[in-house]
């Protein structure tokens, strides 16, 4: 058995008992942690909450490939972390006996784990850096294990902190009872801790400033009323959940001052590939003159892409969109046909700023990130 | 018993053992309908479409009312029309023995219909059509009840009449091969029969045009997937479901060539109050050069409202939003909060025409509509 579920025993009805506020920052774990023990890789469950909070144990290789596949593990950067503890995992439960054939071994499960989710330039940006410990010279498949899984904890460890610089640079855009909304869920889930877009709300509010959240749904896999407005309640933010489609009113109207999203891929031009939804988000948001962020570490950048139109963009499967119920009723007739495309392009010139760990890089975006990080 | 639900024996069964195409144009009823042998008022309820084809038959205002209120019926046009009989039906259970107390109980039901729901006009259109019925000297009761009743039966058929008009004159607006956004349902069911922006699309279909439409769910109450997808299943029509965040995808990608939604109020200069989510839609449209065609009856007119910023946004509850439910679990985590604003204004630059049953009509809208309608 390959792909464990344990039921965790704590229960809403216990974390509702804790006390509410900014002292009730309560994360059972990171979103996925290396079980040392057992060199198992664990994760929370993200298809079942907010109404369980499940964990579910990859063993090997093919089942983090289906964990990022169905999207029990999501979010750019914690598909990265998932994918780069899959490869040592691969190395783990290798049946090679030389590091030759580990090497190989570790190769093809790269190639697996590539192929999982086409859009989010993580997964390739991660599985990269750790097929390049594989040009080292090792002396036995224990060490070259071990150093795999020694380069997939520093991806998840630098997550956490790129994001918690992302967060310091992001909540210095962030004014004393702002209002924003924010699409998809960006937070501590899709990261390995902390979050991207939900990381400056959240570095924000630690830091005694009022923000207020206006949670963009984000049909069709409802991540923002699912995972955002679950995480927002753990911080003590306040908030609402909106249809995406009443983001554009409250723009409109004048309610709204900052517009905050992730991103999947960033292409060199400063064009983001992030959840569908985000190009209306971010087109109603440039006319009415509220400064729309993507929030990032620059691995999501791919300077490969010279603009948007290059990027692949996942179709997802229809069940995806006809799944919704009402009172235990599918909304959908019978035999009903939907199309789903996970992400879109919003084109760079709706792009405020991208804050990334570097700090906020403004329009023109390539040269600017240049100046910022020579290397590039 | 004043709300009483019948169940009918036609299930969906026995409708998809029908033959498909262009022979299924098949509906049980109108929308609304007055029973004649009951003095009643009998309505298909769009609530719990597609699962189940059920009636309300409302006996008293009282129940006219709470359907409206509760969207048992919904669609501008129906809900005038439902109105209309509302008030009809006021004077038949008005227990006044003079045609003065039956008009003072007629206006008493007017107000009470009036505040059901503040967007759409062609309530308050239908409303005052019903009331200048009471200028006239009525020698009894009966004779003033059937005055009414057969003026609501004139709006329910110069309805119909009139959106195959509509029908007509935007089905010349689409070619042969057009891929057209559909938002919200503007259908059989919106109004008392045939439909307005539908109803564009199922006169291009019977002219023998290739229409393919992509269905907008329409969050929060999904009259998209429930409704629209139902009707063009009935109809024939190809489609796709699509979440209302990837309209922007599809029009971005050229795979659009016309928007079409309904309207419930439409200003002077041309701003149109519509189903939450069509300002977003609209505006997406513009930018990609795909041209957004609002299509309703002149009763949706409202040239007392100089511009759209005057029209009242009816906020409805945030169940509405937190309702749906996958595999029978909510989304959303317990003590969630939510908005949930039932319609947006659309500024008149991003509509490209009006579609009514006077023609089609380009801006300068409130100019050219007055060519057309000099008394106006």
């Amino acid at each position: 058995m390959t792909n464990l579920k344990l039921r965790v025993k704590l229960s809403f009805q216990q974390t509702d008992a804790l006390e509410r506020g900014r002292l009730l920052v309560w994360f059972p774990m990171r979103t996925l942690e290396w079980d040392y023990e057992r060199a198992e890789l664990r994760m929370i469950d993200q298809r079942v909450l907010p109404a369980r909070l499940d964990y579910v144990v990859c063993a090997d290789v093919l089942s983090v490939a289906e964990a990022i596949r169905n999207m029990t593990v999501r979010g750019a950067p914690a598909i990265g972390a998932a994918a780069a503890f899959g490869l040592a995992l691969a190395a783990f439960r290798s049946h090679a006996f030389d590091p030759a054939g580990v090497k190989d071994d570790v190769r093809v499960a790269a190639k697996l784990l590539a192929d999982t989710r086409p859009t989010a330039v993580n997964l390739a940006w991660a599985i990269r850096r750790m097929l390049a410990m594989l040009d080292q010279t090792f002396f036995n498949t224990e060490k070259l294990a071990n150093c795999l899984l020694a380069e997939a904890q520093r991806i998840a460890d630098e997550d956490v902190e790129t994001n918690r610089r992302m967060g310091l640079h992001g909540a210095a855009l962030i004014s004393d009872g702002d209002t924003v909304i924010h699409h998809c869920n960006t937070g501590a889930l899709a990261t390995v801790d902390w979050g991207t877009a939900l990381g400056v709300i959240r570095m924000a509010h630690d830091q005694g400033k009022r923000v207020h959240v206006l949670v963009d749904e984000t049909r069709p896999r409802l991540q923002g009323a699912r995972l955002t407005a679950w995480e927002l309640e753990q911080y003590g933010i306040p908030y609402e959940i909106i249809p995406d489609g009443a983001a554009g009113y409250f723009l409109r109207t004048g309610r709204v001052q900052k517009v905050l999203f992730g991103a999947d891929r960033v292409a060199a031009n400063g064009d983001v590939a992030n959840k569908i939804g985000t190009y209306m988000l971010a087109l109603a948001a440039k006319i009415n003159e509220v400064p729309a962020f993507a929030v990032f570490p620059t691995s999501t950048i791919d300077l490969n892409m010279a603009d948007g139109e290059g990027i692949p963009i996942e179709e997802r499967g229809a069940e995806e969109v006809l799944s919704i119920e009402v009172k235990g009723q599918p909304v959908a007739p019978r035999g009903a046909r939907a199309l789903n495309p996970a992400f879109d392009v919003t084109p760079h010139p709706l792009i405020a700023a991208w804050v990334t760990e570097l700090g906020v890089i403004y329009p023109p975006f390539f040269d600017n990130y240049r100046s910022l990080h020579p290397d590039s």
